[in-house]
């Protein structure tokens, strides 16, 4: 099963082999490799390096927060996140002062989330996140202090075999990868106008 | 200069070395480049796979376009992104439909402009995110669609020299890269525990 992306150009491995597995290996993901996760998540950049982003790490091997966290996620994200080795809570600190949003608490967090996914790429791992949980209950079992809010949880591991999941999602596991193409979005000084017409022009 | 990431914990080349310069060389970024910025962001992960970003990008070639987005940002960002090559409007759509706030537009924008300053940094090129510019002018003058959130603008370009920044702005780009320390950030199970006392007590 190849889930390389088929880019129009080209871009970094790491980038290419990048995607959302259901299916993780049993095998644990060694605690120093998870460091080095985070470790790159820390480095991401952040406006005026606030760094809003937390996690809340639950494993195999801690069984009581793994179930905690589990029982936040909708049924179909249950089915197979049950059985990956590593699930995360993250969450943001969205105000800068009690009563002041900062409209880049989502952002910030997703960035440091994109960095921990491509070391995990460059690592022989992979992540799955997800939207589809209780951010309230999530918020709540775990209590997050006043000011922070959960935005994903996601899923560590190695890759695993697709027959191990049940009916349904087996299938979705081959799909072939799909994104819109550039033309519909990155835009050349005007909304709309193709950057890459740009080159065609040009050639 | 050297403003490689001190790590406590190993990380990816890329991800050590990606930074956010003030000074880039006058140098034009390749569209071609560009394009295989563009197509990194394109493969990032979003919610459903709703892929919500668009881009408008403006250079030193375009430079109508590129004069109106500079004129977007803060005085304090423009002393220095005037020399830049390359700006980028960064955009996402909040709304899934009309009145219903996408929590993850943020989230996803982010991760699609973290996969973009990755492959920067592969190519030799590296990225400075900004907030600091007007948000609901940056959406008027460049006629984004309703739904639209103007979220960041970014400059892209080759590595250019701190002599060439002026006052304050020079001393700033030597300046040590500092980040929390993970203990602070990732927690083992609940709020608080860190992940790294794992390590400590399993040593």
């Amino acid at each position: 099963m190849d889930k390389t992306a088929q880019t129009d150009y080209p871009i970094h491995e790491f980038l290419k082999t990048r995607w959302s597995p259901r299916a993780f290996a049993a095998q644990p993901v060694e605690t120093e490799k998870l460091l080095s996760l985070f470790e790159a998540a820390r480095w991401s950049a952040s406006g005026a390096n606030s760094q809003p982003w937390a996690f809340i790490v639950t494993t195999q091997e801690t069984p009581e927060a793994f179930a905690k966290l589990l029982g936040t996620l909708g049924e179909r994200n249950q089915l197979w996140a049950k059985n990956a080795p590593v699930l995360v809570l993250s969450a943001t600190l969205s105000e800068r002062e009690p009563g002041k949003t900062n409209p880049w608490a989502g952002y910030d967090l997703g960035q440091s989330v994109a960095h921990l996914s491509i070391q995990a790429s460059a690592s022989g791992l992979l992540v799955h996140q997800m939207g589809g949980f209780d951010r309230a209950k999530a918020a709540q079992v775990f209590e997050l202090p006043a000011g922070y809010a959960a935005m994903t949880v996601f899923a560590i591991g190695y890759p695993g075999d697709p027959a191990s999941l049940p009916d349904g999602l087996r299938e979705r596991e081959m799909d072939v990868r799909t994104r819109k193409p550039l033309s519909e979005f990155v835009f050349d000084g005007a909304w709309n106008q193709p950057l890459e017409e740009k080159i065609a022009s040009a050639g």
